[in-house]
């Protein structure tokens, strides 16, 4: 392993996160809440000086990394920025236990949203600022915006292809352009951009530049931390609206909107997993609508709700504005699915992503025909492209890893004792990086009620699900710990 | 595809079915309970017309069959057996509605054991020996039991080949002896010894000939009808330890027995498949009687309850001697866990089984392996044999059809309204062949609370469930069912 070099780019990870503390920091000033503004300081005065032992002892580090080095960098990566970014909650005791700020940040920096602070409200602006925040630069990734800013590979593209692909969701990643440093820089600028259109259509829609902002980090990054006690149910239709339609776009694979740029639009339309999002979501909201319909005193009324939860679990950002708890089992059905598909690949969302239930089906199908026809070799092909047989065995042995550490985290949960669909969708909200559950994690609900021990499986389960599960696999593999390797 | 060959086939499986239905006429008889006799009177006469008639259309068939023709085969006889065998029910009124009956049928075929009466003691005892006897043949296979009786195939062993694994379950049939019809014969031979050895042990405990003989033929078939409303609750301890021993038994995969019988000692305890199911059952009765001692009088009672339970869910037999609903959800979340993993495979249970469970968590540690170091390519082996490539992707495309499967199914079934683990236990029940669920279809409830339209539903489960997948979706598939094909 190369240890300079992972201690470098953690030192670099830190400094960065530091500085993104900065705004938070001013919040708290202006506000003259003291024991926020401390704790910033505080927590950015021990972060700079880890991060400036690690610069000390990584001199000299020689580039170059292998596929594992990345993996495992990127999961060391994630653990010590949510621990470290944890520490202004604890510290200014707005969230009192250690374990429960952890849970936050890593629900912050995965783009879950799920929180164990009952009264949000309660909490200090600087603070709900850098819960937001956390959701803005988790959704594109830390990795990702480090290599857009800092030459930190040289010429070495194989090092910078090894850390993008591992904190980029999909079951193939591809540059956008022929350099990954500028793709990357691509990725954020278009973030960017659409964050700040979103941010002007919440202003126009009356809400404060506060509000805005902290809402647009949450839909953008589709995480779902809100800053009401009930999400978004208080909002009004408009901005309730925008929320939905921002929430789908930040669900599209990125290189949509790259294609859209470059007037590829022949490409666009025909590409199969925008279909396939877009036709999921159409026909959820339908059915939903139908299902839902007497629930509310208009359809108008129930097409809204219906869109809003849709989009907000689709794409595993968790936002709500109603309880969908009550719903009837149908439309519970449909969104317990949803939760599993996710957003597409490429996106800030979570869950298996489109592309991958893509892969799925078609495998499925060709498993089917060569049943029937067992001499036939077929091959599959996704945008008129033909797919490797390597990806597609990486995706279904990326399913079954879904499904065993679905069925192991359930399993470790169901000790605190509450109801199996209480336990199960926690799990997969987690998981998926969705933010509510059903029964006592529904959406009116919060994640306080489990023990430090299921807190911490969840908190893994976050991770896993937000890094595509290898990165902290990697972190558990004894031998990836071990010093020389030829790997 | 060869109609006519087909057409033999059923004509002889319907011929078969109307023999077995000679027992059931016979305790109507002898109880002179009119209409039952009636009823199986008719049944077997159109039966036995529907099949001279198939013999007609049959006659001078061609031997051979392709893989595809196999599996169609196999899901069109088993739709033949399960509706014709379901007109005793119909005919005499006992179960009132068709979809109804078919549902019980259905359940006894494929050894899953969930009902829709709701009062099984206020049933004929010709009935419920049909009901009973149902899951004996269905367990190992009605094409098996032909196979292992009539010269079927001359000399062509691929043609029996694909007839047995077809029915068979796991992922990799294979044949204990060099002939398939001798192979056949063993399994057989093998199961009739064990349920009269089953018979016996029940006699002792001071049950009747009948409930004896009914009782094991649920055990054998691991399938779950009872005799008594309480199913096992209402017997001895003596007699609910008979039926954990038997039901465990019945869940190993019977090359094991075969392999006692040869003295290969050695063999049978390197068995990775067994060691894997023995490890399960023993972990997770440890973890439940941990779970629920204070819930009953004392902990050997608690053992008892667990091991039953624990033993009844693995190998999906059903049976219950309490009603496990009302446990902890730690321990329902660990029976909900066992009904994925299910028996042995080439047992009698249903479930993924254990071989390939062990596929897949070989997989995935193989992929993990793959990950971090990329040019090393690593075989799996199970019992220090190389396992095959081809094996390894069917079982992880076996997987994802699982998947969808179960959420299409769930989905289907969630329109009727009851709460999502009602639904999701029903569907996870019924395509892995077990019988009770949780909520209300738990052990103490039946599935008579459901719509025609999902009891329909659940019927493609169960069947696709015991045919593990693969014959039923060929039912459903156009290409199939054309007259032409060179495959």
């Amino acid at each position: 392993m190369n240890y300079k070099m992972m201690g470098r780019l953690l030192s670099l990870i830190l400094a960065t996160e530091a500085v993104f503390m900065l705004p938070a920091l001013g919040i708290s000033l202006a506000d003259g809440s003291n024991s926020v503004t401390w704790a910033f300081l505080i927590s950015m005065a021990v972060i700079l000086a880890v991060a400036a032992l690690l610069a000390l002892f990584s001199r000299g580090a020689q580039r170059g990394f292998f596929a594992k080095e990345g993996l495992f960098c990127v999961g060391i990566s994630w653990v010590f920025m949510s621990v470290f970014g944890s520490l202004p909650f604890w510290i200014s005791r707005e969230i009192p236990s250690f374990v429960d700020a952890l849970f936050e940040m890593v629900s912050g920096f995965t783009t879950t949203g799920a929180s164990v602070v009952p009264n949000v409200e309660g909490l200090s602006r600087g603070i709900i600022y850098w819960r937001s925040f956390s959701h803005w630069v988790g959704g594109m990734g830390v990795l990702v915006f480090l290599l857009a800013l800092v030459p930190l590979s040289g010429k070495n593209e194989g090092f910078t292809m090894h850390l993008l692909r591992a904190e980029s969701p999909g079951p193939n990643v591809g540059k956008l352009v022929p350099k990954m440093r500028q793709t990357a820089a691509v990725l954020y600028i278009t973030y960017f951009a659409l964050t700040v259109l979103n941010v002007i259509f919440l202003l126009a829609g009356g809400m404060s530049l506060f509000e805005s902002v902290c809402t647009a980090f949450g839909t953008a990054g589709t995480g779902g931390f809100g800053i009401k006690n009930d999400s978004m149910a208080s909002y009004s239709p408009y901005i309730q609206n925008v929320c939905t339609v921002f929430m789908l776009l930040f669900g599209v694979n990125f290189s949509i909107y790259y294609l859209i740029i470059l007037r590829r639009f022949r490409e666009v339309l025909g590409d199969e997993e925008l279909r396939l999002y877009v036709g999921v979501v159409l026909g959820s909201i339908l059915l939903i609508t139908l299902n839902i319909r007497n629930l509310y005193s208009s359809v108008g009324e129930s097409l809204r709700h219906a869109a809003f939860q849709v989009s907000s679990i689709i794409t595993t950002t968790g936002f709500a504005t109603t309880d969908f708890d009550l719903w009837p089992s149908f439309s519970k059905g449909i969104l317990l699915i949803l939760m599993v598909i996710g957003a597409c690949a490429g996106s800030t969302g979570g869950g298996l992503k489109c592309a991958r239930v893509l892969l799925i089906l078609k495998g499925i199908r060709r498993n089917m025909a060569q049943v029937l026809k067992p001499q036939k070799v077929e091959v599959i092909r996704v945008n008129k492209k033909n797919v490797e047989e390597k990806i597609l065995a990486g995706t279904n042995a990326y399913l079954c890893a879904y499904v065993v550490i679905m069925v192991v985290s359930f399993l470790l949960v169901s000790v605190d004792g509450f109801s199996v669909i209480t336990n199960f969708s926690a799990v997969l909200s987690c998981f998926n990086n969705i933010g509510p559950g059903f029964d006592a994690v529904g959406p009116v609900c919060n994640f306080s009620i489990y023990s430090p021990f299921s807190k911490i499986v969840l908190i893994i389960n976050m991770l896993a699900g937000r890094l595509e599960i290898f990165p902290i696999l990697v972190l558990f593999s004894g031998s990836a710990w071990k010093r020389k390797r030829n790997g």
